[in-house]
């Protein structure tokens, strides 16, 4: 069998293929005194749970062990343990607020000089419930990320009051299932993250730890998902593991959670992330490079470059730049993304016409990237009236524009008059009219000015993420 | 009762408008000289029928004058006598048509050198069927259009074989019907032409003279027809003066013949004709003025002031002028009409985009009018491709595109590529594809050429009508 792709004959490409997967183990794969030292620290965190509990006398069902670090499934360098307190149920959502981060508060907040791990910072978060979370080092430089987070652990994952309480029985669910697979669930979370895919983050919405973990349960192994993706994946198929059967959405990829047949694992899932797997997939089986795994490095663009590109593509580009929005990104992005659909509305609504749209954000500053195909339009624009036979209002139409400098005309029936157009830039309209639409509650107070071209370069010149986000948007080799 | 309108109170507007049409009636109707030497025509050419037909032995079950001129609704210096030849219907079409025009030929190629009228030139026509058409003058040098048509003498207006059949009918209907109000039908006439709505040719779009004359029957009057129009008129509204009942069509004014109840007289007005009369009766009632009747003459533009006007409106102007189109009207126009949606479509569908467009023609040009709020656009455009998951054609459309100078993106889960757009100017663009959409059967085939801006008056320059079509394009007051 021959295949017209120019990746070669499929012996070949599976060889390469399967080379490619050791070199990625290689760099991925913990060794094992890396595994060791984070299952030391994951024993020492535990008892020291239990400890803390004891002393200030609050009862804790279990403590748990959950995530990738739990289930040999965590990537070399990240060593984030997350522990689970689980609580009997009969006490208050509330009460069990109080107790867990009284708890994780003792744990962190003890003095470990004479241990071999010490806790270097801390802090109380907030998902869907306060919770503790910690950095610890080692006397070797290593850093761990904990995450103490209190649960109520329930009979059956139909009885849970909050996700959290959810968290146990995915843990379990893997534990049961995932042994042997470990290394397949490295290599697909790789090739997620060397693709962009990867982390079920509201910026992000991509495939998720648990996500990967199922997809290679249900298919077996990295190289059977990806065939499955590359051939047979279509928008809004369903995965269901446990055969749960029925479920509606529309969501891009069904995946009814094992534990929990009314959730869909893959609701995060954007459809142009699923579509960029399939995209991976197939450009990977047709030609196999580690590049899919590990990226290139990419330059920023300079402003030579980006002028040139301009000039080279004709179109105007916009940035609105809201300066340092004080939110968190699973905040922030939603927010960010829909005042950019209210932006293109509103700009398409007026007769400027966007050939793409993007946005980033850091810490500084947050940006809704707008490449025009029409930035600039005539004096006059029409002003269409009401239907001539609309008696009053066409009465009234007449008075107003009666001394129109072009006067009143009819169209299809209605009233029509070239009104002078207030904005003939799109900036400027943009500019003026912005804050009128439907941005997200909290950028709708937040300042922001409107670059035009290259002058964005004047405020983000020197951040280097902003300038790789520009060359990514062009897809311009470098 | 006050009014808040400009024109004054009610009953000042009242005095003025019948002041109005007094001095519209000396205008337009024919005095008793005029009517009487008309009159003399008509019998003149009436017996020249008959006696033609009986040199040929043809037989004719009668001759009957119909139109304006039979029914006293002719407007003064309009001499348009039209002669139906009714024959028996058992004979086919074809010997109806031979028998038709024989006499007719016969008619108009005798000597009259000795009599009160002689025929100046003629021609057979063709319209339905075909027909002689003539002009005949007399000594003191009036001239008389004749048309003399063969049609057939059926016992009801539901058995005609062709339009030329109802039209006795017609005849005598509005004979029936009509005597008292002729001063009204030539009021209500001279001020749609005024307003530039009377006609039914596919060229203007507007009221015929049957149709006029069933507007004064059914109203009374043509202060009572505007009054209703100004009032009460909607789009899809039915006058149905006869009592047929039912009629269902989209038409914007259904009139139902009271010959026969199938049909709407009113079919041939557009949607914007309607509009303009209903705008026309309001503002004459309320402000009565003479210029509805007899609107000022207007000057043609001149090159500076087009120029002055574009740069005003920020608008460009794409002129497609057909040259000399060997058709008459009725059939150019519609194809006209079609070929500008035509192009406002694919202009359109490109990205371009259209502020209004117009059509123009005479003898020697038929001309699409462009005005174009977008004329230009980037060098690239979007290339939108197949769903990433359609997993045959996406790998397809990869290899075609792996090299393309922007790379491939995806959006809404379809591939997407930036590719090059090969006409970034409305003018060459429409140049080299207009060919290409549906224009005209006869069109299609026509030569063209495309003007821009002010180009277009180094061909139409010294047309005056051309000039003042501008002018009342950009309504813009002298």
């Amino acid at each position: 069998m021959t295949s017209p792709s120019h990746g070669g004959d499929p012996e070949f490409k599976s060889q390469r293929a399967h080379a490619i997967f050791k070199e990625v183990l290689k760099r991925v794969k913990p060794d094992e005194s890396e595994v060791r030292r984070l299952s030391r620290f994951a024993h020492f965190i535990m008892k020291k749970v239990h400890d803390a509990a004891e002393e200030l006398s609050i009862d804790i069902e279990d403590v748990m062990l959950v995530g990738s670090a739990a289930r040999g499934t965590w990537v070399s360098g990240e060593h984030d343990v997350d522990l689970f307190m689980l609580f009997e149920p009969p006490q208050m959502r509330a009460e069990l607020e109080l107790n867990g981060i009284e708890v994780g508060k003792r744990v962190v907040s003890k003095d470990y000089s004479d241990e071999e791990f010490n806790c270097i910072a801390y802090e109380k978060e907030y998902a869907e419930h306060p919770y503790i979370k910690a950095v610890f080092g080692d006397a070797a430089g290593s850093r761990y990320a904990v995450d103490i987070v209190p649960c109520f652990a329930v009979q059956d994952p139909s009885r849970i009051e909050s996700a959290v309480d959810r968290t146990p029985f995915h843990n379990r669910y893997i534990l049961s299932k995932i042994k042997g697979l470990e290394d397949e669930v490295l290599l697909l979370k790789q090739f997620m993250r060397g693709i962009g895919v990867y982390g079920s983050e509201l910026r992000l919405q991509g495939f998720s730890g648990y996500l990967t973990e199922l997809l290679i349960i249900n298919y077996g192994s990295f190289l059977d998902v990806l065939k499955e993706a590359s051939i047979s994946w279509k928008k809004g198929m369903i995965i269901d593991i446990e055969s749960h059967g029925n479920y509606e959405d529309n969501d891009p990829l069904i995946v009814i959670d094992p534990v929990d047949p009314m959730r869909n694992v893959a609701a995060a899932l954007s459809i142009d992330n699923f579509a960029r797997f399939i995209d991976g997939a197939a450009r990977f089986l047709d030609d196999p490079s580690i590049d899919f795994f590990f990226p290139p490095q990419v330059e920023g663009i300079c402003s030579d470059e980006f002028c040139s590109i301009l000039t080279e593509r004709g179109t105007r580009m916009l940035f609105v730049v809201f300066d340092a929005p004080p939110l968190v990104e699973d905040i922030l992005f939603p927010q960010l993304r829909r005042s950019a659909e209210a932006a293109v509305e509103l700009l398409q609504r007026e007769g400027f016409s966007i050939h793409r749209e993007a946005i980033w954000a850091e810490k500084e500053h947050a940006v809704i990237l707008l490449e025009l195909e029409v930035s600039e339009l005539p004096r006059i624009k029409k002003h269409i009236g009401p239907p001539v036979w609309n008696h009053k209002h066409a009465s009234k139409f007449r008075s107003k524009y009666q001394d129109a400098r072009f006067g009143i005309y009819i169209e299809d029936g209605r009233y029509v008059v070239d009104i002078e157009r207030r904005y003939t830039y799109a900036g400027d309209f943009l500019d003026a009219k912005l804050r009128e639409t439907s941005l997200g509650k909290n950028l709708k107070n937040a300042p922001f000015r409107i670059f035009e071209d290259e002058a964005i370069l004047n405020v983000l010149r020197s951040n280097k993420e902003f300038g790789i986000f520009l060359r990514r948007y062009f897809a311009k080799k470098c």
